[in-house]
Order: structure tokens, then sequence, then C-alpha cells
């Protein structure tokens, strides 16, 4: 028969087994840390029809749309979760309660130009919440400590929060009577850290046209830098002059005074003057998360305060605050640069069992007590000679080896071996199970990320 | 502004956050019992290449497949795992260690006539057992025992794994010499429940044109009935005299043989000779699973062996074994007949803290210890009347809400209140977390299935 030469689309990520066994690892941490925050999990259709999807959407975004017709329907794959979360809450409206908390882990769809790095399919990892009418600054206050969270359970350490209030920027070029211009100048104010301070002030003289003295004003201040008090006292400055800039130091002030008592330590968070987070959108709390030893990698989870989240779909108004983790993207650079822990268990069972004999009744039974006890088991029952049925379970990487030979079975016992240490011994059947679960507990805990030694 | 009506395509289950709760509960099952058999989590894209996606399917199916093209791309998205699954096996093959154990749990996409209870999106949670040329029978034995495992997990009870052997079945029909209508006849045969032996006779007689004493065979064979040892006791009548049968009643009874030592009880397992699962793929023992309670809803968890996984792709022989349950289907008929284990903890979080006082500091640093000590805790700081906060409480569904006041604060200590019961303690900060813990512990193993009282 002639065959089909079977390959994976290029930018859509397929992983070998223990790759694979790390990332759905990473995604459970993931859920499980943003169910301590009170965030219930969603699902929505990754197909919706393209007038609902698209009611929003408009230039560089629409181009990469996956979009189809079958039948009379004009379809789209979703290309985020935000707006089919916008459409959710519109939809079912009046049977959610507000705060309406919800994660959801999922895939996406862009048709970018391949490279190297970029994905067409890829798994987004957002949580947000919504109020009616109204939401409290508190929950702007949280995002950090859900953050910090998720990424120490990951098991990263060096990485950081960077926080800004949009009302403070907007409040700013308000108060310096350049709000006109205010995404000229942040779009230029972004390259702050590629082209330093001083081509930052050429470039708002030459290409925006500001004035020497706007100039002046805007480099005094994005150069505020200091711990988070002298931020703040810093900003103090400025009170007085303008509404909006008062109100987003006070939210900001907020956010900062409950930081300890959400648990983030100081060294993980920072006020950072420089980050905006896009033009439109956001309205309050922007945040970034940078990872300390890789600045050219950019912010691995992202946010913000917004003030209306489905206005396409309905009158109500729908504040919210959320964050998006890009996890296929960020898998693909903790593997890039040397972040994942090889010391992870991502074997598919705890136990390889060997039986030696014809009968395989004692071993199934000993697979089936293993099991019941809550180890993973694996029973290995093909013709192969002795050598080639250890090279498969180093291959595999499971913990143990188990065997099950008729002097064994005469005693009721099983010999367990210690792939790691190789240190074999004659166990009870009840034994082996308990030695196994102790040794899966004390190594149980190992986090997908481990970062590399620095010199 | 214009606003677009939001709504879901039809077809495409969406649910509210509380039974999406129970779905999740399912599948992160789905995911523990798979694992504890030795099988490892795999994710294949969504979208393939059509020319590789659609290599063998053809008629019925090719109609259902979404299909588009995407700049100068012909594009599919995946009508089931398995054919991704051969896919993955065939270009990945050097790097796979067999034979290769996987489950994947993912949506599937078909373009089928829209009615009730049948969907375009849903989920397949799938098992397969691939071997490298050869694939040892003890695999095919240990799958009712997945399966067992996997319902009984989720809280059903009265289900019924029905296993059949396709050799069995082709040798039989080789013995009689019909051989060459087996298709025709089992089609008829299949509608054995619903139109009864007479009536499948008259059908074999006038339609398949099966002489008379043929026909009297086939009612005879299917007839076999009774416990398994007495249905085993029956074949071996048959036996000696077709080889292709002889190997099917060998493999069957090393199915029948091993079930006990698998755990699983006799009472949940049978062999009918009435299944046949298709024509063509399964060449072995083949099973299927019914609700006893629910005979019209047909197979809730179908599958066989196979002999060749990936031929379309690869001259490689990749004999294997696997089964398939319709999670979205299942999850829509258990929610129909009211199988939805109401008491289970949907709500987003176990406690909601209802912080009293200007500051909240401390309400917050008691979310945070709730929350390291795995506690789900969510805060409510919205402006709200006391009442509504117990409502929103209410409609949550939350197991405890916990009270900071000034006094419970100059204490050191909270409110907590079960919300099932409607006590109320003051306890210290630590005594409320290990109380929550405890009464989730307590309550924490509830499945998501509840089988209704039969009258």
């Amino acid at each position: 028969m002639a065959k089909q030469k079977p390959r994976t689309l290029s930018g859509f990520m397929e992983l070998l087994p223990a790759r694979q066994a790390q990332f759905e690892r990473m995604a459970e941490l993931l859920r499980k840390a943003y169910s301590l925050y009170g965030f219930t999990p969603l699902d929505t259709p990754i197909i919706e029809a393209s007038e609902v999807l698209l009611a929003k959407a408009g230039g560089e975004t629409e181009k990469q749309i996956y979009r189809f017709t079958k039948g009379d329907s004009d379809l789209s794959l979703r290309f985020d979760l935000t707006v089919p979360l916008a459409k959710y809450v519109a939809l079912h409206y009046a049977d959610l309660s507000f705060p309406f908390r919800r994660f959801q882990i999922g895939k996406v769809y862009r048709g970018e130009r391949a490279q190297r790095g970029r994905f067409r399919e890829f798994y987004q990892a957002d949580i947000d919440v919504i109020g009616d009418g109204k939401l409290d600054i508190v929950n702007e206050a949280e995002i950090p400590a859900v953050i910090y969270q998720t990424f120490t359970s990951l098991g990263l350490k060096r990485f950081q929060i960077r926080v800004n209030n949009r009302k403070i920027l907007n409040g700013f070029y308000q108060l310096i009577h350049w709000n006109h211009r205010a995404g000229d100048i942040m779009r230029v104010v972004d390259k702050l850290d590629k082209i330093g301070a001083e081509k930052v002030g050429l470039m708002l003289y030459d290409e925006v046209g500001m004035d020497q003295d706007a100039v002046d004003e805007v480099l005094k201040f994005i150069s505020i830098k200091g711990d988070n008090q002298e931020v703040l006292s810093a900003l103090e400055e400025y009170r007085g002059q303008n509404e909006t800039f008062d109100q987003g130091l006070d939210e900001l002030n907020t956010v900062v005074k409950y930081l300890a008592a959400f648990g983030v330590p100081e060294d993980h968070f920072t006020v950072d003057l420089t980050i905006a987070r896009g033009l439109d959108y956001y309205t309050g709390t922007v945040y970034e998360t940078a990872m300390l030893d890789h600045p050219e990698i950019g912010s691995i989870c992202s946010g913000g305060r917004y003030d209306n989240l489905a206005e396409y779909y309905t009158d109500k108004q729908l504040p919210g605050v959320g964050i998006s983790i890009g996890l296929t993207r960020l898998f693909y650079v903790l593997e890039e640069q040397g972040y994942l822990n090889d010391q992870l268990n991502t074997a598919p069972a705890d136990v390889l069992i060997l039986p030696m004999t014809d009968d395989l009744s004692p071993a199934i039974a000993f697979a089936t007590k293993l099991r019941q006890a809550g180890v993973r088991a694996q029973l290995y029952t093909e013709q192969k000679k002795f050598k080639q049925k250890m090279s498969y379970a180093d291959r595999l990487g499971v913990p143990f080896a188990a065997f099950l030979g008729e002097d064994e079975i005469a005693q009721g016992k099983v010999s367990l071996k210690d792939m790691a240490t190789g240190e074999q011994k004659l166990l009870d059947v009840d034994e082996a199970a308990q030695a196994v679960l102790a040794a899966l507990k004390a190594s149980g805990d190992a986090a997908p990320i481990k970062e590399p030694e620095r010199s």
C-alpha cells in the first residue's frame, strides 16, 4: 500500500512522552494554584460563530484568524480566551453570581508567520474576576499573589512581578497636557530598556514633537526608581494636580499595602512606571512578570484591570481584572533555557512489574494491589529477554522494577529494585507497596522547573 | 454601540460553572484511573494536514470533517484520537518505547446533523497500548480492569463490561462457510436485542439468503448464554474445527482467567457473543460497556484489539488494543438521567471570607494562611449589605463562610460558619484552617456520579 508520510504541522507543538508529562504537571499545578484563589474552571468551545467571535476584532488579529465555512455557517477558531469569556458572561449573565471568578486553560489559534518559538496552536492559562457594575480594588491587589503562588509552585524563583496603574499614566499625561499623544509617547517609552533614556528623549522631541520641557517631565517621571516606598513617595509629589492621577496613586498604594498580607515577598514585586500594556483595553492596575535571568524573553504573565469586558455583546457594565500565561510558549522557553527539571518523574508508571512465570496471576494480583494503594503500576508481559526488559524499564525511567519468579511467589514475596540506586530487596507484597509509596512521597513534590545554577 | 447577540453554536457543549466543576472532576478521575495502569498522557494538535488526517477516511466520516484552507494549507480538525495516535506513533517511532501505553483526553470534531444529545465538538477519553510487531494477550485481559476501575472511581455501580473475540466470530463463520457474508450476518445479529431471535432468523434467511441449517447454526451460536464458565464450556464444543476459532477461544479463556487477579468482580463482566464492534478494524478481543438500568443508551466505553494501527503511514506492524469513552455524551446522558451527584462540592472556593473592617489585612492574612494549608479561599470585598454577601455565599454553594469583624480581629480569631448546618464557631485562625481541612477531608471523596434510587 502507498504510504502517506506522517507529519505534524509547523507551529503546532507535539511533545514526546517525557516532555508531555512535564507539561501536564505544569498544567496541573496551574489548575491547583488558580483553584486555591477561588477561581472556578471553565471550558468554552474552540469554534465560535464568526460574527460573535469577531464582533470586536480587526486589523492584525483578524488576518490571523482560522476562519472557514461548514454548510451555511461562518465559523472561526478562538484566538484568545478573553473574547469567549465576554461571550460567556454576556450569554449566561442571569445564571452567574458576581464577582465571577473563572480560570480557563485551553488551546487558542493564530495563523502567525511560522518561526522558531512561535506557535499557531497554543495553550493560554487565564484567570479573570468579573464584577457586575463595580469591582473592588482588592481584586487588583490579589493578582500579584496569584502570580507569585503560581510560578513559585512551578519551581521558578528568580522572577519579578512588575506593576503599574494606567490611571497614573493617563493622569500624568493629562497633567503635562500631552494626553492627546499618550499612545505615541508610551510607544517610545516602551523602548527605554533597549535604547536608553537619552535616545527616548530625542525621539520624543523629534518624532512625537514634544517641547523640551515636556520631554524633561517625561524623562523625570520614567526615571523614578527605587523600592516600592521610594517610588510611591516620589509619585506623591504629583498629587493634587489631576484627579485621575490621584485615584491611580490611591489604587497603587492599596495594591502595595496588602502585598505582605497576601504573602508576596517584597523582592518579587516592583512598581514599574514604564509598563503600559497596550493602549485601550486596560484602565487600572497592569501587570507584567519578568524572568530575572532572561529579560529578553519578555513578560511571561501579563494582564490588568479593564472597565468593560463585554461591551460588544451587552449593555451591562462588566469591569474585571485578569492575567494570562502563554503556557505553550513558556514551556518552549523553559526547555530552551534548560529550566525543565529532569529529576521530575515522567515515567508512565512508578513500578514496572516483570513476571518470570507462566502463570501471571501473582504478578497481576501484585499490580492490582499497587493500584489500589494509588501506585501507578505497569505489567510487562511481552516475550523478551531479561536484558531487553530491563532496557525498557531504563528507557521509561520507572523508579522501581518488581520481579516475581517462582521463588518469590512461593514465599509470597516480590523482588523490588530501586532503579536509581540499583538496590534490590526481597519484600512481602504489602511491604513492597509501602516501600514504593514511601519513596514516591519523599520525591513526589519535585517541581517541573529547576533553575540552572548561575555561574 | 450596536450589540452583537452572544450565542454558542448548537452541538457545542458549554456548561454553567457548577456543572463544569462536575465535568472537570470526572476528567480528573479519568486521568487518575488511566495513570494507575501505566498510561502516559499525550496531547496532539487539533488541526492536522488533511492529506495526513484523511489518509484512511472516506464515506460518512469524510463528510463530517471540518476541513478548510489557510493560506496554501489544506487543513482538517481531528474527528477522533485514533488517527492522530497512528500518525504520532509512525512519526515518532524511533523515539518511543514499545509497548507504548498512552491516554489522551481531548476534543474532537464531527459536523453531524444537529440533534438533541449529539455533539459536534466533544471530548473523547482514550487509552491504547501499542506493540512493536507483537503484543501480548495480557494487554487485552487488562482492559476490563481499566474499565472497571474507571467507572467505579466515577461512582457508577450498575454497569457491565461485555466482551467477545473477533477471532471466535470469524472462525465460526468460516466454520459454517458463511464468512464471505460475515459482515451482513453480524449486522442482522446486531438487531437481536431489538427484534428477537425469531426475526433475526427470518432476516438471515430472507435477506442474507442463508440456508435454514446455517440460520439454525447462527441462532444456536448467539443463544449461548450463562455465566462466563458456561459460555466458555459451550464454546469448547466448537473446538478443533477451525484454527482461528480455537485461537480466539484461547484468548477469551485467558481474558476470563485473569479477571479475578485484575480485581474485576464477576458480576461486572460477561462474555457476550453478539458483540462485534464494526467490521474491519478489530481483530481480537472487543469490549462494550452497558449501563444496566439504561440499555437504551448503548455502550459507554468500547474498543478492542487491532492488528495494524498505522498501516497508512508506515510499514511497521503496530498491533494494539484500546478503548474510548465519549466523555461529552456520557456527561450529557448522566445529567439527563439524574446520575450527577449534586452533593459534590462544586463551589469555586471552600471558604468565603467576609471582612467586616476597613483594614483588610487580617482577612487577607487569613486567606493566605488557608491557601498555604491547601484550602481554596475567596475574599469577598465588594461593598454590599450583609444579606447580599450571604446570598452570594449560598448561590456559590461554598461549604464555609468566615467573618472577621473588630471583635474577632482583636482576639486573633475568626467566626467560621458551616453553611450546611448553620453552625457558627469562634476559632483561632489556625483552628479554623484545621476545622475546614478536616471537614473537607471527610467529604472530599464524593464521586461525581450518584445512581438514583431504584424503585
